[in-house]
């Protein structure tokens, strides 16, 4: 990968650049965060000209390895005003990486309303005209991309939320059956839509392979790692069968599965929304149980949920969205989740920030507790249309808080806080409150240690050892999503030592080098430091490392539970 | 003023408390700035149980002293985040004050959803059920205690914006003529609302007169306040035969009133809505050119505005105000402007964030630019119940902003920019960027030595001079906001020596001290610094002292000026 391609939608002109000595050995999250810092004033509207979206897929991605296809995007979030990484599975990871391409910048803002598509081919980008496509939401885009061009054609697009610039709206990408994965957290799809591009096709008609270095080394480490991946329990088991979702129980057993908006740990219904009921219902009804989001993932965590007539309705059905419905807005059916999950996609909203935010409307008395089908209309024909209730709740879960004047409003740096109580389980708590992304269990997911006991086991309800646990994550977890890796090759990296060798010999092969854990390791810091420093710019301070107040006198139960961290505990974090 | 009432509305009970010796020299801002910074958590909810909100007359209130009557209300704001102190005139200031009250704290927040009036009488306070209130603006709970107890009582008041804790509503205090006084910026009508209190009133039977100590010294130099105010050409001639809208041509002609949402410098009907235009069409219609807004104001810059068969519009007409409909969001017709301020008046939102966030709305194409007519139909029917629209427009210009993703947004901390554009009047733009208000033109009023050429002149174009201007003034205006003296005292204090010794004369013989100039400088930045370092503990950063970055790149007319200070000139203004 030696090609930078640099869109500038002011003048509407691309640059083709090489890629510069101190961005080589970066890939994902490590370069979109470095780009974003080296050129993006950290104080800037992000959704002014100033502010710059970049894709960057993996330094493995392209290649053979197992879980290697995901794409970063990058900016300056108007969700959070901190920097931003979210990255997706689908097809245009693998297609960028093989046509060389390191990174896609898009900068500026046109001054003319009117909407582009960005063309990306073996010989560049072209900006083509795009109001044809307007109005649409995802799904109606992809069909048509993919009769422009061929069912080949990788897609990234924004739904009408993304358009109208609000900050839930993500950036969705067509997966290998045509379906959707997301750019979800942080308002990325914002970000396309203030530099109005409604879609980027990529057409990679004569790109090669990704070159490895040692094919020799790739290959046995590649054997190596998908060997441990399937070996691993949590990996070769429980997400292959159940998907994600196997955590509604595992949560509600451990108190911490957050129901009616934070209220509770424990949801009666549990049942009805469980992994093991979705396993047997998609059996019942003939779709999938086990689905890839991108080519090469030997893990299979997704599914294909249809109705009863064996109709899709939706894929990549996760845990925390099901929670999110399902327990803390308390919705019982899980088809009405599903609904839910599937205009998610359809019209571009980060279906946790979207389940968070519909529980707080319902804290807020706009929507009855536990009302699928009013969720579903409230999706479809209000944020899906942008009208004044729909702008309100698209712009997230902290807008609904403020526009009802809440206090039990789940956020950090204004992004809703998912699946995991922070109270109960405490390490996830010290993420949340840390991480440079806002609340964000991604970044660094204590629920391994802290619930699942891999990598060890630190008492959930206790503060001991949690703030170098989250520590330790969230570094790991920056090199990881560095990679192009899936983050859940960390459970068999956290308790099989040839697993976590092998992913650095696999990187060593691809690019004839030498690096060990502890490069790694430097890695995963430096790129958490640059990003502590530009929110740091950007007007955070340690006084922005906290949970909402509710949670300090709020006790949840069973345990009852509160957070109880000082401000001097989580602000140990940073040493390092 | 030796009482503090202390009302908690979690148990719903009632404290009289003596007043503590660290107290004791304290009143107005700074009173209620001390008291929220003590026992205020910078990181609270500014909607949840642990704000308070705090009422304090001014040192000098109550007693004969020219413009003494205001009464100083602060919280924690709900809109921007930091510390907030909100001072208006009416009656409830002076009435507190006779009645010995030197504070009224409310705290906590009542677990049922059930709303209360306090009675604030000789014998303290009462908590009486207020539910059949809810739902009123403001004109008719003045009306119905008017006629509960009789034209007498004091009463600070929410509308339906307050009820609902909208960010951008006020509360409402009556004046001597039965109308409405407010203390407008920051939302601390949301702060009531959320402590479910609907109203305030106050039967000051019994109350004596406010114990002077040396009552000689008081009357001579009562005598030379006095005189200076009327001998000083802003505070004796320009403000009362115009009121503060005088400012609309000068301002025009300095190139320095925002118009079309900050677009330009200079308003084309700049003379529809001028002072003199509004003097000439109030003498005509026989209303009234001079009103004051609280017993014993000899300034008297506000006005009744009636229409044309002389029936009541608006009263407090201020430049801000008009500023606001007027040049920025282009409405044309003064009687739609004044019929606005009226309406703002009566559901009970800052006219300045009202003004500001209309302009945004027009700018986002919720509202036609200029419609005067549809500025009334949205504060009445949206705003005023509470529908959508009104929720995001309620909650101030940054929430219109980000519910339809906007750059230009004129805000510092969240509250909207006033009347006075900074980057062709510089030194009202560190007023904006430093104060611990928010944008707030109020707190170091530079237009005074940038415009007006009192205390001196600095030529508003440049930037040599201005942080050490807003530095002088912002904190010579915290000292006076702690005397329950009106802001316009200023003008004669920076032109007139004998002005500002008398009015240290008239606090050494109130309190029988011997305070030097240089002990209400020490006053003023000792306010100032504990408000900051309360903004701090809140999670502010130096990177918050800034102005919305459109400034920085978008020139305005007719001087094509750009806000140009670097960020350590700025941050020069708290070296002190």
């Amino acid at each position: 990968m030696n090609k930078i391609l640099r869109v500038n939608m002011s003048n509407l002109t691309v640059k083709l650049e090489t890629v510069p000595a101190q961005w080589s050995g970066l890939g994902g999250r490590g370069l979109t965060s470095t780009i974003v810092a080296a050129e993006v004033p950290p104080r800037c509207h992000p959704l002014g000209p100033n502010n710059k979206l970049v894709f960057a897929p993996g330094l493995l991605t392209g290649t053979p390895a197992a879980q290697s296809g995901r794409l970063s995007a990058g900016a300056k979030s108007p969700l959070t005003g901190t920097i931003k990484e979210s990255n997706a599975g689908g097809t245009a990871a693998q297609q960028l990486a093989r046509m060389g391409i390191k990174a896609l910048i898009i900068e500026g803002m046109p001054a003319e309303d009117k909407w582009h598509r960005l063309h990306v081919t073996m010989d560049g980008v072209s900006i083509e005209p795009a109001d044809d496509l307007v109005g649409m939401q995802n799904f109606a885009v992809i069909d048509r991309m993919n009769k422009t061009f061929s069912p080949k054609i990788g897609v990234l697009t924004i739904g009408v939320p993304g358009e109208l610039r609000m900050c839930a709206a993500n950036i969705s990408v067509k997966d290998p059956d045509q379906k959707i994965r997301s750019h979800g957290r942080g308002g990325l799809g914002a970000v396309m839509g203030s530099k109005k591009i409604k879609c980027i096709t990529i057409d990679d008609t004569g790109a090669g392979k990704v070159p490895i270095a040692d094919p020799d080394k790739f290959r046995t480490a590649a054997k190596i790692f998908a060997k441990s991946l399937l070996d691993h329990p949590v990996s070769g088991e429980g997400l292959p069968t159940y998907g994600t979702n196997i955590l509604i129980n595992i949560l509600n057993e451990a108190g911490g599965l957050p129901t009616k908006n934070f209220r509770y740990g424990q949801c009666a219904h549990h049942d009805k929304i469980s992994g093991e009921t979705m396993h047997d219902t998609i059996v019942a009804r003939g779709g999938k149980t086990k689905h890839g989001c991108h080519a090469g993932c030997i893990i299979q965590c997704s599914q294909v949920y249809t109705d009863n007539a064996g109709v899709y309705i939706t894929s990549g059905f996760e845990y925390e969205t099901i929670w999110g419905l399902g327990a803390n807005a308390m919705i019982e059916d899980l088809d009405d989740i599903a609904k839910c999950d599937g205009l998610m996609d359809d019209i571009g909203i980060d279906s946790i920030e979207g389940a968070v935010l519909l529980a707080t409307a319902m804290e807020a008395g706009v929507i009855p507790w536990g009302d699928g089908k009013e969720c579903q209309r409230v999706l479809r024909d209000e944020i899906g249309k942008g009208t004044p209730l729909g702008r309100i709740l698209g712009n997230g879960t902290s807008f609904v808080g403020r526009a009802y004047g809440l206090v039990r409003v789940p956020v950090v740096k204004d992004q809703g806080i998912p699946a995991y109580d922070p109270r109960s389980v405490k390490g996830i708590g010290i993420t949340y409150a840390t991480s440079t992304m806002g609340a964000d269990h991604t970044a660094g997911y204590t629920i391994a240690t802290n619930i699942l006991k891999v990598g060890g086991f630190i008492d959930p309800l206790k503060k001991e050892g949690q703030v170098e646990l989250s520590r330790n994550l969230q570094i790991a977890t920056a090199a990881i999503d560095s990679t192009g890796m899936c983050v859940f090759i960390a459970f068999p990296a956290l308790d099989i030592p040839e697993s976590f060798t092998s992913l650095i010999d696999l990187i060593n092969a691809t690019y004839g080098l030498n690096l060990t854990a502890d490069d790694v390791t430097a890695l995963g810091m430096k790129i958490l430091k640059l990003e502590h420093e530009f929110n740091n710019s950007a007007g955070f301070s340690p006084a922005d490392d906290r949970l909402p107040e509710f949670f300090s006198y709020e006790p949840v139960p069973p345990h009852n539970a509160v957070w109880d961290f000082t401000d001097e505990e989580i602000d140990e974090f940073w040493n390092f």
